[in-house]
């Protein structure tokens, strides 16, 4: 079963109409598209004449095949000519979401002179004499890549780097709205690990750090951990650390609401990927009383043979009393559910054989693991991954303000420490006045989020003080002449 | 020996200085610059007391011991404190000179939705169902990597990818500022071609190009080779074919200053490294009369053993009479000189020995071949890649609008074809009522020329019309509609 979508702006499309002009024509579209469950978001005459009258007509419906019954609802109306659906979503997609732009102006000879040649060869050299300073004399400062393989993309699966390529988009254009990052997408035509490590190694020098994004378990987990151990940036997975992130803050209010504290209480995760795994060591490291993980195999647990070596570890490092039944046996008596995984595992009933004041984030998206709405009968604290029930679990609260943190901080490694930090940031930002069942995290709109992020983050690098402003204007001249001046010319002191 | 460098942009610096205030403080500051050779271009009180006045002096100089020496001559005068000096070319490239920014707003739930998830889901899916649809659907449309190893930067050397980063950032704001093209520095941490190669195409899914830059010669041409085989995409090495397309405009109009056809000149060419091959390559595919290419072993001729095979591709097919004196004895008679070597290899003298109407083309850089006011006494035209004087041979000419007819007529290879219509779209630019020994080539500057080249490529490629405008507003709607729905939808009609 699970939750029934509603119309939404994803899924909005612009029907164009020829009616005959006559005076309840207009209305029996709006009406026709309301029966059919789509919601009329605008009406625009393009074009008329004495006896017909063109129209765009914008819905927002609940998914394609919704989109596909309201345009056959109205082709099927009298004096109705449907003669061309277009898809708002695609329209806003046409040519990419992100643009490469100069920050420099070049309108003249002594501009070019100074951005280009000559005069950057002299900017090449003290780099090449001294190169931490591309830190500071070039776009490293403030630029992320965002790699994937193409191999676990949203829950679409291995749809590889061309079609992934749409959400890294998206994804640098919330670095850049949220974070002031600059980040570009690397969408990698190979999916092997060796060689992976290796483009990203090479491609580093220019980036302040690496953002693996939608790469397939168990392999991000070496690629990571290789990688870390290769470069000088930091290395962030955000399906792992960006969502342990957001729900270690999210478990935080949620135990706030009910009065629990972490050490006591019994976690079930179902899912022990990417995101799993980097959620359970967080809790394991926050000192969470126990977890159980589930995946296919069931139970992880001593006993289990043939297990790769994440899944060993977490059988050897949770799952206190070595605990082997199913999902929903375990479920019985447990104070906090965390799915990461697939939809619909479970029901209300389960829910119910939760301890009292039970917290469930049921994560699974589009489809979470047990509809929120029957979970909420049972359970004090529910949380999805969707924007339309309340508490969205959503990675934006964390990335952004965790990599500002990191650039400003010329951190050299992402940390379990930062990690901590961030997620009690996000935390705090629901201030004690505002906490409640259905408001555990801040809106990922809300301004505050990121700044409070990566202050927490900056603090935990051992970096206190933000360093100076990015683009001095000429009045900022003093406090940067001295960074300014080339560090290998005899001219600086 | 070698021309003289005057104060530039190029090497602009700021000075902090305390004087006494008395009334002819400042005069004498602006005389000591003055008298230093420096050109003074602002000076801005910052503070003052009733005994001292601080100013910020700015100043062209002609390079970094000439502005050291400019700064040791104010420090010398009684009642002056030199307190800081800055370099306005260091603060320009302060965290770098370009930026990823998002083209869609994401000020709201609703542009969320489309921009990023749920929506984006089934921009992916579109992709996975027709790879080429990313052409339309993402940032492939209009975006080009900047591929360096760092190996050969401007006249700097093999400095590496990280030092060579100022340079590719430069052309990446160039190619936005003359071409609309989105570009991206890829500056990788290897030399090895098999490397290189196999990152290029790994990363090449989401870009409509690649441009190879300051990559050492012989490695560039295999490089180039292999990765023309293993792309859909043009690749386009700018040390190359940028500056052999220039070569042959400004060639084109230096001919026809002086009257002489190309099938009728005799060449000789200093330098047969990636810049010189391109330039022979296509000269000879142009027809001209004959060519003798010099590199360290003097003249490229049959007899030769132990060469390279891009030289012994060259000693086959240039060098009619299979000459094998030095360079000073082949410009006896030579029509034309073309030199992309070194500085300062011949004089004057040697220029009187050639034909009458000779034209020289000295593109060292920062320092000709030849001094180009001794050439200009003996020959009809000269040129060089100089900003301060006349005919600058400038790549900017040539890859912004070659990339921007590229992109837009979705070419899957860089052609000869291209490159030849590029070289006479910059030619024609100049008009015949504007040209003359000192202006063959149209300024840098000129807004006509990317368009120009662009339409002139476009058509070579075989696709004569533009696309349709990349950001549609609602009034384009209409004829937008039936490219945007999705291609796999049963929306689309």
């Amino acid at each position: 079963m699970g939750i029934t979508r509603l119309p939404s702006a994803g899924f909005s499309i612009t029907i164009r109409i020829g009616v005959t002009a006559d005076a309840s024509a207009i209305g029996r579209l709006t009406t026709c598209v309301g029966e059919a469950g789509a919601i009329v978001t605008a009406l625009d005459v393009v074009d008329s004449d004495p006896s017909t009258v063109i129209v765009d007509l914008t819905c927002d419906t609940a998914d394609a095949t919704h989109a596909d019954q309201v345009v056959r609802s109205l082709t099927a109306l009298d004096g109705v000519d449907v003669r061309k659906v277009s898809d708002r979503t695609f329209l806003l997609h046409l040519g990419g979401k992100i643009e490469v732009s100069p920050k420099v102006a070049l309108r003249n000879r002594d501009e070019l002179s100074r951005a280009y040649t000559p005069g950057v060869a002299r900017v090449c050299l003290a780099i090449a004499e001294n190169p931490k300073d591309a830190r500071r004399l070039t776009i490293k400062r403030n630029t992320v890549a965002v790699v994937t393989d193409g191999s676990a993309v949203l829950g679409l699966g291995n749809i590889g780097p061309a079609a992934a390529l749409p959400v890294m988009e998206g994804k640098a254009a919330l670095f850049k709205r949220f974070g002031g990052v600059d980040a570009w997408p690397v969408v990698l035509d190979t999916q092997d690990p060796d060689e992976i490590v290796s483009i990203v190694r090479a491609i580093a020098p220019q980036y302040g750090g690496i953002n693996l994004e939608d790469i397939a378990a168990p392999r991000c987990f070496e690629i990571e951990t290789r990688l870390r151990e290769l470069l000088d940036i930091p290395v962030f997975h955000d399906d792992q650390h960006g969502t342990a992130i957001v729900v270690l803050a999210a478990l935080t209010n949620a135990l706030r609401v009910v009065g629990k504290k972490l050490a006591d209480v019994r976690v079930v995760v179902s899912g022990s990927g990417a995101a799993g795994t980097a959620i359970m060591k967080l809790l394991l490291r926050q000192g969470v009383g126990d977890i159980i993980a589930y995946d296919r195999q069931g139970a992880l647990h001593r006993g289990l043979t043939g297990l790769n070596s994440a899944w060993q570890w977490l059988a050897e490092n949770t799952n206190r009393d070595n605990y082997s039944g199913d999902l929903k046996s375990a479920l019985a008596g447990a104070d906090v559910f965390i799915g990461v995984s697939a939809p619909n595992l479970l029901t209300g009933d389960d829910i119910a054989t939760m301890a009292p004041d039970a917290i469930v984030f049921a994560l699974a998206n589009p489809d979470p693991e047990v509809d929120p709405r029957e979970a909420r009968k049972h359970a004090a604290v529910v949380a999805t991954g969707r924007s339309d029930q309340p508490n969205q679990i959503n990675n934006v609260l964390a990335f952004p303000g965790v990599f500002r943190g990191m650039l400003d901080a010329h951190a050299e490694e992402f940390t379990e420490e930062m990690a901590i930090a961030a997620a009690r940031a996000i935390a705090d930002v629901v201030g004690s006045d505002k906490i409640n069942p259905t408001v555990i995290v801040p809106s990922v709109f809300d301004s505050r989020v990121a700044p409070a992020v990566a202050a927490a983050v900056r603090a935990a690098a051992h970096h206190p003080a933000p360093p100076p402003a990015a683009d001095p204007g000429p009045a900022d001249l003093p406090e940067i002449a001295a960074e300014a001046a080339a560090p290998a010319s005899p001219l600086s002191n």
